[in-house]
């Protein structure tokens, strides 16, 4: 999966992810009032509202992208409703063959980070019978819990050929209140990088590692750091736009090949439409999608100016 | 809750929580052939399955514990039908006046910590009604990001008058690879148990705080140090039992009012029907709830031996 990660970078020329985090006041009223109708105000109206937003987005954005990042927390609040339109999502992402990045930050003790693996980039057996019921291609994974919480991701991605992305410096302004705390003169998220590249490099796709790192685009520095201990991994940079990120801090995360990087934008592209910049260009809410499209093209045209 | 929580290990004499992490292979048989007969050998007969199992254990000890403990990816890693299981457990719970710790291990960036902890211990809001789609009580929340992840979890909190658990020292072998390394002297987790000490003492009950503390029976001289740091914080203890803690390593975790700590043991109780202890005594697969009965009552006579 990481060498499909990789080939529909290259040939979409498009390091980037498109983050589908659809709360609730992002979506059109016309699409809410509509899922309303015909569900009441329910948890179950909530789900049709952003499976509608998300499909209208895909079908406007997935010509031009590699990989979408849906973030599960966003459908998880609507309970099952909303799992069910994560699962839908995930469905057309796969219709469209996108790559799914299930942006799930998972990770516990070993027979538990195990059954979450198998259930999201994996198999889950019952009986004679196996399944995958969530069907990302990657997910995230939160690395507190040490190898033991990491590896069974890892044993499953072997297995699959599929991938992880474990937080190693998040974009948030308080990460650095434990991932920066200096160990032996060096910040944790360095030592977290170092298992990184460590696990990566026993599962290599062609020439990317299995295992990736999430490196928030809001500390380039520790980016430009990070990029030479984990040189295999393919990094997730969150933060770009909304949070933050500038295209001009993107050059440190990728590699002299033009690779290794993947940008994420969420809210900069599912709420285009909200935009100044492209209200004048004629977007309303009613065509919220091509305000997605365009916010896409830009920002692919942002980051590939700034670090070719 | 947390009042709710201390009132009812009193009452019951019982500072213990069964975990309800109901793995296939855990299941007698017998109960499997009925949902796969009802369901087929499919994620449906899988959720049936373990709902089933869950059931007939929660019959046979609710009355002699204060609380459970679900651990959700054993319910999610088979999809909606898992988390449907998951449901009726907590309902099933809920009825029968138990506290829900639901072992969930989220943490994320502030909004989306945010969703997690609306849709989990919280209201999420549609349009003008408001609903809970998981119904736990507590839930256990990953520290690696920051306050920022913790706080909107420890808002809602305030709010619903809930609770949470942060991982402060895991129970697993590698627990050690980030948590225990030196930072200015002192090991992470004991970072952590601060910033625990301090989001807690922000939302006290009446006399513990809502913001309570993960850390794992393996580690007692760890618990030691811990308990002294956030005297304040109830101490959920996972790995007494089949990870290896022993009842004589416990005392630490109390303080000197005898309260402060709920001891985790979920195989030792939910496959009591497994141990050969129990089978001598006329359990069997048909009667196996039986012997989870049985298992507490030991559990708990264990512990109070031992700490009191």
């Amino acid at each position: 999966m990481i060498n499909k990660l990789v080939d529909k970078i290259k040939q979409k020329d498009a390091p980037i992810v498109v983050g589908l985090d659809p709360m609730l006041d992002y979506v059109p009223n016309f699409i809410k009032e509509e899922a309303f109708n015909q569900f009441g105000e329910t948890l179950e109206g909530a789900g049709e509202a952003i499976w509608q937003y998300n499909k209208a987005i895909i079908d406007a954005t997935h010509d031009l992208i590699p990989a979408v990042k849906p973030q599960i927390a966003m459908y998880e609040q609507f309970g099952i409703e909303g799992i069910k339109a994560f699962n839908k999502t995930v469905e057309y992402c796969r219709q469209k063959d996108l790559v799914i990045i299930g942006d799930i930050k998972r990770g516990d003790i070993g027979s538990t980070s195990k059954a979450y693996a198998v259930g999201h980039i994996g198999r889950v057996q019952v009986g004679k019978n196996s399944f995958c019921p969530f069907k990302e291609d990657f997910v995230t994974v939160n690395p507190y819990l040490g190898s033991d919480g990491v590896n069974p991701f890892i044993d499953v991605c072997k297995e699959e050929k599929k991938g992880i992305f474990v937080l190693v410096k998040t974009s948030n302004p308080s990460s650095g209140e434990f991932q920066d705390r200096l160990i032996d003169n060096r910040p944790l998220y360095e030592i977290v990088g170092e298992k990184v590249n460590m696990w990566g490099s026993e599962c290599m796709g062609d020439e990317y590692s299995y295992v990736g790192a999430v490196v928030g685009a809001t500390y380039p520095k520790m980016g430009e750091t990070l990029r030479k201990i984990m040189p295999k991994a393919m990094i997730l940079v969150p933060g770009y736009g909304a949070q933050g990120g500038k295209a001009e801090d993107l050059k440190c995360f990728f590699n002299e090949d033009g690779l290794g990087a993947i940008i994420n934008s969420s809210r900069g592209i599912i709420c285009a439409y909200k935009n100044d910049k492209y209200k004048d260009k004629g977007i309303t809410e009613m065509n919220f999608a091509d305000a997605s499209r365009m916010a896409v093209i830009d920002m692919i045209e942002d980051i590939n100016s700034a670090i070719k």
